[in-house]
This record gives C-alpha cells, sequence and structure tokens, in this order.
C-alpha cells in the first residue's frame, strides 16, 4: 500500500485510533459528498437533468456496495446507521408464543435490544449463546439452542470492545441447517475483514458506513437476502414501500390499502440521503483503488501485530482475546492493572492519541473477563509504525506512574 | 430583501421552481456540513477534541431549530426524512379495537399509509376529515369525527400538489378540546410558513430539512412535546434510547431488560447523522440572517401573486386552490386543458424550468378536483420576478400549440 498516498487523502493531525467507532473519510469521498450538491446548485436539486445525474450515481453506489459483499445490487438499502438497518429488520419479524431467537451474548447492545422488545411485547424467547475464551462464541452451545421453533440467529460480528472476529460462516451453516433467518451486525468489520454473504450465508447484514468503510458519518446499509426479505414487515409505511390499489378517478383512501412491496423496497423509510449515498459508495470503490479489503486485513494485521508484542511487554498491560492479530478485526480492548479504564481513557486522549475508554454497550465480553470497560485502540490502514509505537510508549510504566500519584492509586 | 446576496448564496443556473421536492441549500449549509467532515479530519472524527466541538456544534442547531417553532431543545430529534418523523410516532401509538384517528384526506401518503397499517395489524378506525373548496380541510366535520375514542388527530399543514396552507391552529382547537394527540406534518410549509407549537397547539411536527428550509438532503427533523411524547412507544430499541438495569459485575443479558428513556430519547434510534444535523442548524440561522420567516413569506407571496395573476390571464390554464396568493405556502399545482400534466410537466423541463408533474401521492386533492395529477411550481425567496415571467410564459398559447402537435392533442 502507498502509505504517502493513505496520509495525502486524509490529512490527520491527531494519532487516530477510534475507526471502530468512527473512521476519518479520505478527500475523495467528501468530494463525492460535495458532488451531489454540485449538481444540485448548479441545476437545481431535483431538476430532471440533477435527478438523471443523480440516479446514475446511485445506482453506481449500490452496485459498489453489493460487488463488495458479494450481494445483487436490488439486495441494498441505504439507512441512517448500522442500528436502525438492524431494528428494521428485527421488529419487523412476524413472531409467536413459542418463538425463540439465538443471540450471541458478546453483541453490541444494538444487536440485542430489539429482540429484548420484542421479548416484552410479544413473548419471544431470547437465548443468549455463550462466549468462551479468548473470545468467541462457543458453537457448540448455540448449536444446542437453535431449534425448530428459532426465528433468527443473530451474530455480533465483532464485539467493539473485543476485537476478536467471530465465525460468520460457521454460525451461517448452523442457521442453514435449521432453516432459519440469520442476521449478521457487521458494523465493525465490513471494510477491515472480507466478506461475502453467500459464503458466510447471511439473511441480513447490517453495515455502518462511517467505521472501517470510511464512509461519510450518517451512512450506512442493509443487505437483505432477495430469497427472504419479504419474511420481514416493514415497520414504516411511507410512498416509496407499498404498491396502492388506486383505478383512476377513485382517489379515494377509504377504499385503498396498504400493500407493501415484495423485495428490499418494501423496507424503504421515505426520501434516500442522496449525498450520504454517493459517499458510502466512494468510500468503497476508495477502498478497491487502495487495494481492497484484503490487503488493508494485511497491513492492518501487521500494524496490529506490532502493537500487541509491544504492549505484551508492559507489566501491568493486559490486552483482551487473542495475542494474534490476524483473528482481530483491526482492535483491541485493553486495561493497566491498578488504573480505572475511563482515568486510562482520559490520560490518553490528553497525549494526543484519539481513543474511547468505555463499557461500549456490550456487557458478554466484560462479564467473559470480569471487567468493567475497556480502553480501546483501533488501527486502520492508513496509521503508521510511528503512531503504533507511540500509542504502545503511553502505556510504558514510567509514565503511567505520575498517572497513579494523580489518581491516587 | 437582499436579492444579489440570496443568489450569490445559490448560484443556481436554472430556472428552479421545485423547491416542495428538494429546494437548493445556499453555500452556508454546505460550509457548515463540510466543518464537521473538517473537524473529524484536522483532529480524528471522535478524539476528544472533536467530540467536544461536535456537541457545542450539535446543541447550537438543535436550539436554533427549537427556536425556529417555538419549542424547547430538548423536544427536537434528527431523523433521516419527514416521512420516518411521521413513521416513528404513528408506529409507535398504543391502539386498542375500538380506538380510530382522525386523518385529513388531502394528506400526502407519509401522513396517511402508517395509520393504514396500524388499520390492518390492531383494526384501528382510520377517518377521514374531508376537504372543501377551494382546498382546505372541513373543520366541521372534523369535529364531528373526533370522538373520546380518537387517539391522535393528523393534519397535513400544506398538500404538495395544491399549496393551501391549512388551518393548523384551528385543529389544534379540536385536537385540545377532546384531548386526543396532534400530529402536524408540517414537511412543506417550515421555512415558509410561520410555525409556532404552542399557537398551534401540536404534539408532533414532522419537518423536512431540505424543502423550504433549504437545509441539506438527508436532513430532517422531529418536534415532540415533552408531556405527551411518553405515550408514543419507541419502535427501535438500541444504545441511546433506553436505561439498562446493569448492576456492577453483572453483565448478564437475561438479567437484563429494556426500558425505555423518558421524553424524546425514547424515540432516538442509534448513531446521530452530525453533518446533516449542522447543516441543518445553519439553515434556520441562515433564515434568520435573511429575515426570517414572515419576510421570506412576504416576498414569496410577491412572487407567486404576481404568477397567479400571469397565469389566470392565459387560456385553458387553471390554477388549483385560492387565486390568492398569500393562503398558499409558495407553491400552486396547475394544469393545462387538453394536456396531460406528465406530457407538459416533460414540457416545462426541457425549456430549463426545473419542476414536476406528478399525483404527487397527494390522492385527497385529485379527487376534490377530479383531475389525475399536476404539474407544479414552487416558489422560493431566491427566485426572481424574470424566473416567474418566464414560467408563466410557457404556458402561453403560442408556445403550447406546438406541445399539443407534438403530442397529437
Amino acid at each position: 500500500m502507498n502509505l504517502q498516498k493513505l496520509r495525502s487523502d486524509t490529512p490527520c493531525e491527531n494519532v487516530y485510533l477510534n475507526h471502530v467507532s468512527t473512521s476519518v473519510p479520505p478527500k475523495q469521498v467528501l468530494e463525492a459528498m460535495n458532488e451531489y450538491f454540485s449538481i444540485a446548485v448548479q441545476y437545481g436539486s431535483t431538476s430532471a437533468k440533477a435527478q438523471e445525474m443523480t440516479a446514475e450515481r446511485f445506482n453506481r453506489a449500490s452496485h459498489s456496495i453489493a460487488s463488495l459483499i458479494g450481494a445483487h445490487d436490488d439486495e441494498i438499502l441505504f439507512v441512517p446507521n448500522g442500528s436502525q438497518a438492524i431494528g428494521m429488520v428485527v421488529a419487523g419479524l412476524r413472531v409467536a408464543p413459542g418463538d425463540n431467537v439465538v443471540v450471541d451474548e458478546m453483541s453490541f447492545i444494538s444487536n440485542v435490544a430489539p429482540f429484548l422488545r420484542l421479548k416484552e411485547l410479544y413473548g419471544l424467547e431470547v437465548r443468549f449463546a455463550p462466549a468462551k475464551l479468548p473470545g468467541l462464541v462457543d458453537l457448540d452451545a448455540m448449536e444446542n439452542l437453535i431449534d425448530g421453533r428459532t426465528k433468527m440467529v443473530a451474530l455480533c460480528h465483532m464485539a467493539n470492545n473485543l476485537g476478536m472476529v467471530q465465525p460468520a460462516a460457521a454460525v451461517g451453516k448452523l442457521a442453514r441447517a435449521a432453516g432459519t433467518l440469520y442476521l449478521l451486525d457487521a458494523a465493525n468489520t465490513a471494510g477491515i475483514v472480507p466478506i461475502d454473504v453467500d459464503e458466510i450465508g447471511c439473511d441480513f447484514l447490517a453495515v455502518s458506513g462511517r467505521k472501517y468503510l470510511r464512509g461519510p458519518a450518517g451512512s450506512a446499509f442493509l443487505y437483505a437476502r432477495s430469497s427472504r426479505v419479504d419474511e420481514i414487515e416493514p415497520v414504516f409505511a411511507t410512498w416509496n414501500n407499498g404498491l396502492w390499489d388506486w383505478r383512476e378517478n377513485d382517489w379515494d383512501w377509504s377504499k385503498n390499502r396498504f400493500t407493501p412491496h415484495k423485495g428490499i423496497d418494501r423496507l424503504n423509510f421515505g426520501e434516500v440521503n442522496f449525498p450520504a449515498a454517493f459517499g458510502l459508495g466512494r468510500a468503497v470503490e476508495y477502498i478497491e483503488e487502495i487495494g481492497g479489503v484484503p490487503a488493508i486485513k494485511e497491513r492492518v494485521d501487521l500494524l496490529l501485530d506490532r502493537m500487541i508484542a509491544g504492549m505484551r511487554k508492559l507489566p501491568d498491560v493486559e490486552v483482551y482475546g487473542s495475542p494474534d492479530a490476524s483473528q482481530h478485526g483491526g482492535m483491541i480492548g485493553f486495561n493497566v492493572k491498578g488504573i480505572p479504564f475511563d482515568a486510562l481513557g482520559r490520560y490518553i486522549n490528553a497525549n494526543n492519541v484519539g481513543i474511547m475508554a468505555h463499557s461500549f454497550y456490550s456487557p458478554g465480553v466484560l462479564k467473559l473477563f470480569g471487567i468493567q470497560g475497556v480502553a480501546r485502540y483501533c488501527v486502520h490502514c492508513w496509521n503508521t509504525e510511528e503512531e503504533i509505537d507511540y500509542a504502545v510508549s503511553l502505556l510504558e510504566p514510567e509514565k503511567l506512574a505520575r498517572l497513579r500519584g494523580e489518581s491516587g492509586q
């Protein structure tokens, strides 16, 4: 990879290691968003000419994104964020008393809460697939939880406070064997872990645009397998997700009813956010230009390996999960003995390394390791060796001694 | 108003008269969006410094928008579009058999479909308040439809194919008298019609950002009255709209349940689209800078009066609704006898006037006038007298004669 190009495309002045929260888009992505508005200003936002140009670019964005994950263009829905992608699928599940879902307990809250909501509203049984060390879903236990009443299996591809990439294809085999729907929360992995929806066997894939894909804030997409999407009821009903049984000269509401479209259009929820779609499509094209996801993973693995090795040499630093960088999706969670995770995070931020320290709303991981939160380092391909070394050096005992003194520990 | 400033802020090369679909943002709005990304690139998107700067600007945007409509800052939720604003309210209504809603029949489809969905799912009775000439909701009929089982009254402030501003405050009095919830779809009126939620008495206000407010595509907001919002069940359940009964050292999903927040935060659906929020907040500040909504309405009324007067002089042109421009929210729907509305629209677009001709998914208006669609002219304050005259001149009989010849009519 051409690091000089990567850096000039993203002239970030800070050391930035918080890509699982939101990465920094390369300038090409911002240019693509601005292109939407350039067209709007020049021709008028919805003039015939602007609509034609917008439609062409929108179709290209859908195609680029579909190609990234081995999907068809008509299986992609642009949404405002990953949580809504999950929410629209789960809230639309048809559930009856006695039905259950199997959810990986290391999930982020957005991959669990919608099911708990169905539990309260309709008595859905929510079964949690346990985690085992070093931080992987227990496939045998998961298999035992799936039965003939399992409506959906939901997996979080990578917990945001651990970074271990979960065996998505193995879970897909379990789901296929049971004939149940399979939802994969790939918010944190798309752009760093190669994803092919057919190899994985997922029916729904929720992807955040602003993380490892480096699309703009406000961009995200849902993949929905065309052969299964009609099993989801639309939670919204609006102008672009249903057919209306209008007859000419009979524009009478009371004679008409809402019939959802077939296919992913049934999940439309109103006007598309075109600039966000342009930006996200361009972000995916940029990934291909710099070498593709496998090349990104390869470089990130090298950087993360350097980071993990450096941190494991330091006393009192505990890095969670496997020490094998390639099993991570570019991030690690860690703690330092005797320093609360939030104080650690403030100290690192104060030293110009942009990170977060939090529970990260993924309690299954905290339970597995018996902790209350972690500090998090995320690495992307445009980070440098020097940045990695600097971030590691902040955890050297002599530097932490002062922090311990300040925090009285 | 300083027209020179308005035009240099929006250097549109076309005659653009489609603001009810999407207007063109002034450059200040695009600069505000880009400011989000400038901060992200310089400091790292979610570095501590970037988060602090983003929060400050986000709060300012919420405050500007709340001030525009006489609301409190904590009654504003940023959403991707107006349809989702309505959808999240209506899909969250608690309805029981025997309950009804009263909906104005001149509504856009997005203000009706969510209720029809509840009809199918839960047997909600949907009552339609009829329209009367020249294009106003029949208040007496509406009052008669409201009873003790009416859960909500919904009004479309301005149909997108007619442009008549509906008596929102009078409907508010009816709703208040009955103690029922009141949802106002102000997608097409915010930014051109002064709106004060207390004067109107609405509990929910759905507003599209990209229309007369001239925010960016992808921006919109929902106002929800703090004293009534807890009557709405959240359709989404995610990391930022519920409290979790976690206890330290007990990160166990199966012991926990989802409890929605009180207040508008219960309707959060995941990560906020910060750049869209920045842009929409700036759009509202821009409105104040150029004189405020009343000044915009005054100028638009003058332009629209000129347009209506010009069109009424032409044979075969039928303009719907009152000929009094001040009763419109900047737009008119029209037809030319003997020319299908869609052919008329294509002709006008081909002459470099950006407009749309359609049913516009507001069938109540079509029913009232016995038509299948309209061509639409929308006027904003940055349109010029010359543009108005040119748009009118396209409907002169000698010009239309050629069109009639081409279309064989």
